[in-house]
């Protein structure tokens, strides 16, 4: 297997730290448009299958073009979802396999944007999934920890837990807290910024998909690992698009433990306009007002040694268990930030996005999973993924609720 | 009388508008760094004592010369607070009078800033206030709405409806609704920004001015006209530092009716370092934080004809009365948007700021108010003020409570 990760950032860095102590690939390219920032990932893992790269993420041609210098077998999109389309074209032009942690990004419905979905996360993606099928090459897409982990495990509820489900529910809270810092986002603010204020989207199997206001539906999820209740909103996010494509369910929502101070910061911004993308002139020059309020707060990725604290992923999962009874279960990953900065020196959001990835692509290097087309990690066997993570030193819990 | 209104902005435009009604003066020059905005000003009056000028009101130099070249009497600063010392200092070159509606700007303390005051508001005016007596002429300082009617109030109620007063609360409050934008405030939010993030000051007789924190002790005011309950906190303001200096009260406390949600913007602004003037480098250019916010929000001075409702000044006294029994009133000017509007085009909070000044100003050319040195509006007999200012159509009431 040689590897081409586009995306030297938080996550491409820890995927890299993560796949150096593993034997299943022979090159592992790590290409980013700041070719100094790709260099000092490869440089840390101490290991010469890593090469760095200089690429342009926007343009499918340079994607295309890297794959084919370096005769690459696997894609890993680790880069700012807006890059989506070009690194999944690129890698099909260069009849690559493609992996992502995040999917085509969506449009809202032109009349009705907090009713009815308009172009929906991924759309893009599975409308070309025939040729991938005819190309046999596979395109493993929102292999990242959610989606990703937590559609694997919707996938185990429904194959290993229950007999029929009533609600699929995934939840991600955290107790994360920065030192020295009146607020400090521990993730993208650009990015939470995009999914909070998007229209939520919400699966059906009576309804289908739709959308309802951000911020809809508060509810306060109480979390393991000593977390605690964290108050959580609908947010748009892949795992409700994804999941009812290969698991029987009656309800999909994602949820994201925000918090209520986080939340009244996005309402703030949003009511303000400083949400906004499109520039706005002040005192002579143009500026995006998003762009201003990510430059005013620290930069999360540098931040992982103020933290502490631990960060949850995971599926709730309700309905009728396999002895006819009914059933209601938490699966869920918690990551504590002084682990993953002593083991790996990656802060801990980060870490849990990356090592799926990577757990994934081991599996298909194995030939533990296989498939082509576009695929969701819901399409795959969730047992060999759930005791790889096990043997990465990561367990996965069972929480009966 | 020859007047110098240096800035033609919103209240600076409202003056000369209810001035052009008078006769008491001969000469009215507006002037400003944009001498296009100037120009309207002036036309709007129809009025051919009004002459537009360019100044840049960040010259002392120019705002003498410009006193020099059209034998100005008084000098009327109706700019942003930033620039008062330099109109103060060019008013006191050229041998002028002088008028402003915010005294000099307040550096906190260095140390304990939510505890103790560092230069306060007026400050550097009050530490020349010899001169301007030796020289005969009148710096007549913080004689907008507040301060300004505002001490007028409280010297009121000191002369002619208490004999010992308790506590002099100045509360401002409104019920201003603009349409079609989720949040716009009716002021300059830049100014807003900067007076309720400085250190709140409070006055008492036994301990002299001290700071809290901003947004500290937050109480709700039941305002009168209809507008109804309004949660006020303490803001920075004149009238802490102007009224013990006349009147004498146990304490004298400023609190601004911002309402929560305006309260929740600014904690969230401050909570992010939007507030911050210093400016950041965001994609190549360098922007401050605080003006992209301004340049996010309508511009208040253009939202007049959007805007319903009613804007409140007043003070509200408790001590005890003339006869000897606890008293408690609160004295008040309430304007209607919708009336400022239809009688001089000018919004609610623009026009209830501008009128004070004018007020004054007749009462000097007249030789009703004579004083010298640096004084606050509290330093003269109150009552002609507030005939005056019924009998230019805006009463003002009192209320027992």
């Amino acid at each position: 297997m040689r590897i081409l990760a586009v995306g030297a950032g938080g996550v491409g860095s820890a995927a890299a730290l993560i796949a150096a102590r593993r034997d299943f690939f022979d090159l592992f390219v790590i290409a980013d448009y700041d070719l100094g920032r790709a260099e000092t990932a490869a440089a840390k893992t101490s290991d010469d299958r890593f090469v760095a790269a200089k690429i342009d993420a926007s343009s499918a041609e340079a994607v295309a073009a890297l794959c084919r210098e370096h005769e690459i077998t696997h894609v890993f999109n680790a880069v700012d979802p807006r890059f989506v389309m070009p690194v999944f074209d690129g890698a099909a032009a260069a009849g690559a396999h493609y992996l992502d942690m995040a999917m085509s990004l969506s449009k809202p419905h032109p009349v009705s944007p907090y009713e009815e979905t308009g172009v929906k996360l991924g759309d893009e993606q599975f409308a070309v999934a025939g040729q991938w099928e005819a190309a046999d090459r596979l395109a493993l897409v929102g292999i990242g920890v959610e989606p990703g982990l937590s559609d694997i495990f919707a996938k185990y509820a429904a194959e290993h837990l229950f007999s029929r489900i009533d609600e699929i529910g995934v939840r991600d809270g955290a107790n994360l807290v920065v030192e020295g810092y009146d607020f400090a986002p521990s993730f993208s603010v650009w990015t939470t910024i995009e999914e909070c204020l998007n229209p939520p989207v919400i699966y059906e199997r009576d309804r289908g998909w739709y959308t309802t206001e951000p911020f809809a539906e508060p509810e306060v999820f109480d979390f393991p690992g000593g977390i605690g209740p964290v108050e959580c909103v609908h947010v748009e996010h892949e795992e409700v698009l994804l999941i009812p494509r290969w698991v029987e369910a009656r309800k999909v929502t994602f949820k994201y433990g925000l918090g209520t101070e986080f939340i009244d910061v996005l309402k703030t911004l949003r009511k303000l306009g400083l949400d906004k993308t499109d520039p706005v002139r002040v005192k002579g020059v143009d500026v995006s007002p998003r762009d201003v309020v990510a430059a005013v707060l620290p930069d999360p990725a540098t931040l992982g040694d103020r933290m502490t604290g631990k960060t949850c992923a995971g599926t709730w999962v309700t309905g009728t268990g396999k002895d006819g009874n009914p059933r209601e279960v938490y699966l869920y990953h918690l990551v504590d930030n002084e682990w993953s900065m002593r083991e790996y020196g990656a802060q801990a959001v980060v870490w849990q996005t990356a090592v799926n990835p990577i757990v994934a692509l081991e599996l298909l290097a194995t030939g533990t999973w296989t498939g082509s087309g576009v695929l969701g990690p819901e399409a795959f066997d969730p047992v060999p993924f759930l005791d790889k993570l096990v043997e990465y030193g990561s367990p996965w819990e069972l929480q009966e609720r």
